[in-house]
């Protein structure tokens, strides 16, 4: 219920305000060369307190590797990854401990579990997706052994769309912006919803360039149906669309079918997925975030007794998961098509015969 | 891989023209009194050419329980179910034989296994969802037992839109339309593009009462995330969303949040689920599909060996896959609810003490 | 939980005197090809009636495939196999309707799932292994690829044990005797028990040549502890030994040691097993089998309702479980290794390079 | 693949001579009182250097909970465990750096995975038992709301067998010996054995009391076979036995069968288990281990190059595991009951109703 992946399989632990958070990546193949630096540097991409955009809690996040890596290689066995907390701030809560945030599993935790962890959300904070980000650092490692590149950005912010998606600009823009015409804008709208104790949501495209065709396991391991579950259970997201998405339920069949000829598809509404399987096509995603629940108006809320309430927040928080949301994505979709690349290696009885013969 | 559901959990075969289709239900409680006609009335919801709106095929889909069942009741040991093929018209396909169909999985099968199996789409045909029709009616009947419905209809077809959700309504429409107001204009539309050779894509609501707070795995068993992926993994689907989905990108934290009050929440922006758990809420899902892309007008391709070549298509189509997806929709929620409820049993030491001690 | 294997599952379903049984195999390479007389062949050894040694129920045992096969070879797509029960004799069991046989599982099942199905055995009869066999017998075609082979025979019957292996003797032995000096003794001891009402225990050697060494996943699915499992999830197995066993635990680390050559292992007393993974020799289990339990003497044992009452069985049963249980062994070994062997697909990320760089 | 249980999960992690071992252990229900100083107890129990009989690696073994522990009580999330590694001596192993040890996995895991962790056996250590150990003390922690007692204690070393089990003795024998009229003779075999420097082999039983009737889920996660596989996945475990295990392979049925009263059964050969369920009775498992194969006798092997060479051992080691396998056995018992105790809630439909209605 903590992993993920069926034969790359992450499982995290931890807690926003607990001693830390980390995760055991099990399937690593061995023989892949851990670069420890280049975990840190996604890391870095998603710790908090890098602008203003963001929240202040101040982590490094730095990831220490207990297992699995033997001289700079990794050697097939459990890789287990641990980020200490360093920078909580529980007594920060201290005034909602018996109270539920509107908009946060606070509420759901509590009736499923029966306990009131209400240190900056415990389980369910995004926090835990460090975790994610140094498992997905490693799935990256392998699929560049395929040739493979996972890359997103921003594309919408409190409705402020893109008109361009340009990846390359994201990986230096502050909101990690896919149209820096846009930018500024959406920059502005993250900026004011703070000041006006608010909060905004936003929207992520994540591409995969080079995926081969044939990776996907229907049926039900499907590879838009496990992205779209990667993506939906990133904190805060509720949507998810392949390729053109909503706008093919508005198309006609011949509009929206991608024709085929032998030097490729001529179109790609798709998404680079057919029938849950890659067609070779680029892989698109768009993830669509609310806006962060934890906002500092008065709200109404009841307690763990029932009695009616106003919630008045502190703590630390980002206006906009989005932003920070986007290498997430990322590191989703890298752990997504790992575990497929790797699932997909012995459907075809030749590779049988040319591993074993 | 073709299996869902981790403590309800179904395993389908068959192939659209091969002997049969069906399915191994594994996991349901012993003691619960199965209807077989409760199953067949669902079958009979999905099966197709009921009306001019539909493929012409005719298939009886009349279920017979192999397993697991006795006098009347489950044993609590796999229940097998198994769909004949009777109405296969294999040579429909004769002369797409070598050749792969735009906007369809034939060419991603052929990439990933090496094999064309041309009949029909084979395993990626729509027809094996008659297999999880006659699950999803099996996990109807465990909801009912803790009062849980699911029930679903088509919001849109060719963007004409719903303006409201009538799921009474939709069950006695022939397109399962939840507006009978916009029911003859989508009517319309659909018979419109056969009559062009073309199809139309459509939208599915499907939404759970009286599900309990509390169902849904974190962090990688949410109720939204496996909602996601078992509606994005239906054929056609390309876009999911929860609750307000895409709207709540667009909005501020202070709109999108549901207040609390000691009667319960003010609103449902979040559709029921917080942090991947029910709320106690109704459970919202929006399913977005793509046109049928089994079209009749000529399509540019390729054929298994590269080659350039034109696409002329015959068989039996649904011109708008979006209405027999409507019930497919509901199945799967059911069977996603069901897995949830008897996976959420032991989440608290108090189970362990009731049942046991 | 009716299911068998990680990448090639077996999901088995049906009673004894139900519909049918049978089983969907998952994960079958494409390309395979699948000759039905093949896994017919393997139906025959283990199907019941075959001389005086086995129980007198006559059944065919004809297995159909329903889907996964397309021309000759498989698809990828799951395997369905279906066993239709043609001589089920429910009345046989009607004294004992709501009584409990002593050394079955009828107390077990009722006591889980509070469902008395009477009828031989109902899911907990040994004619489930049916299933087992002809999956089994598709595991072999995949291990052929790579050269593997499984045998197994009888090495013990009532304590009269084999003083030698001879696997092909097995195969044309009435009760698959490993060791044709003791099989008139054997044979002579089942035929006593039978005459006496009693039945006798046995003990089952199973082998894989050319097993390449690496196959087995540690920690938790390693290939000794997955054969444990395999085998002892066998009806009426008590016992399991890899290698030397038993006589392990009585042996120094000088003389259990195996030592290595250049050449080779001077001995083999691991059973090639090491660290739960193969070594590349000899692959040997023995599954140790108690007696059938059904036996026509009286037995003291208690109704559903607890209350003291004497069994006297009637039905058709086997006197010794061990002789057609020597095929379920063998099958079981198949389906272990073929699923290591695909497991390992990746285990090096000079695999993911081979096949897709 | 380092992963054992279906709804009570632990994930291993850590090398002999790396940082750390630990574990994630994850479906701990919520508001279970997690006492650490019960963990830390039985992590005493197996810590090496407590007696001459044992390695002389000296390790605190000190347990730190990461996660998952809230104020005392568990909060349902995943609970982190971190044992660091103090005492390594990784140079003890140079002389063997490019050699396999005989009967070891360092020849295994190499051929699996191209890789050489000559520190101490890497991954394949026993060492790994101490995360197995603090994950079965919480197990035991959810068996003790169910009145579940797990035990165990060593019945033979060297081929000298216990003649009683007495339980209470094991407990505070140094060789947790269940027979101390045995236990000195016993004991006197392991120096011995470590004076010539070789090793022996012995037999641990496990047992459970107050297991209630209908644990195990048939058919393919039997409580039978996964014991076995749970044993049987022990370093140097070779075979396993339930109940009267190979002894009921000579028994007659009618000798074999417990036959029952209103009162209970009058015997218990089957171990307390019955078509793979539990029965109520007492359950018995019998792990046999093989003579550590470390020994400091000159053995032939060979190299990673596969040189003829001669292997001559340092470093520290136990001159008989079984001795400390004796906990392990016992937590890998309380592992799987406590997952089949959760695994069984929903069986009955009843369940559902009790719980949600």
């Amino acid at each position: 219920m903590n992993s993920f992946g069926k034969k790359l399989t992450m499982t995290t632990f931890g807690e926003s305000h607990g001693k830390a958070i980390g995760c055991i990546l099990d399937g690593v193949p061995a023989g892949l060369t851990i670069d420890e630096s280049f975990i840190q540097a996604d890391l870095d991409r998603r710790k908090p307190g890098k602008s203003n955009l963001e929240t202040a809690r101040k982590e490094e996040d730095k990831v220490e590797i207990l297992s699995g890596v033997f001289e700079g290689v990794s050697t097939g066995t459990p890789i287990a990854m641990v980020i200490y907390n360093t920078n909580q701030k529980s007594k920060d809560y201290s005034n909602i401990k018996d109270l539920f945030r509107p908009g946060h599993a606070d509420f759901t935790y509590f009736n499923k579990y029966g306990i009131r962890d209400y240190r900056g959300g415990g389980r369910s904070s995004a926090r835990e997706t460090a975790a994610r980000v140094a498992a997905g650092a490693i799935a990256k490692l392998i699929l560049a052994k395929a040739n493979i590149v996972v890359e997103s950005g921003v594309s919408a912010i409190d409705g402020i769309e893109a008109s361009k998606y340009d990846f390359e600009h994201a990986k230096s823009s502050k909101l990690y912006a896919l149209d820096y015409d846009a930018e500024a804008k959406q920059e502005a709208a993250v900026l004011s919803a703070k000041n006006a104790h608010d909060s905004v949501g936003g929207v992520v495209v994540t591409r995969a360039l080079n995926v081969p065709a044939g990776l996907g396991e229907p049926l039900y391991y499907k590879l838009d149906g496990v992205l779209a579950e990667a993506m939906m259970g990133i904190n805060a997201a509720k949507g998810v669309e392949i390729g053109d998405g909503l706008a093919s339920a508005s198309a006609k069949g011949s509009q929206n079918n991608d024709e085929i000829t032998s030097e490729g598809f001529l179109s790609n509404h798709a998404g680079g997925i057919l029938g849950g399987i890659s067609n070779g096509d680029e892989i698109i995603v768009k993830t669509h975030f609310k806006p962060t629940p934890s906002i500092f108006k008065a709200q109404k809320s009841i307690t763990k007794d029932n009695e009616d309430a106003i919630c008045e927040l502190k703590g630390r928080h980002d206006p906009c998961v989005a932003i920070r949301g986007s290498i997430v994505c990322e590191s989703m979709m890298a752990l997504v098509l790992a575990d497929m690349l790797l699932l997909n290696l012995g459907k075809k009885i030749s590779h049988i015969e040319t591993l074993y013969a």
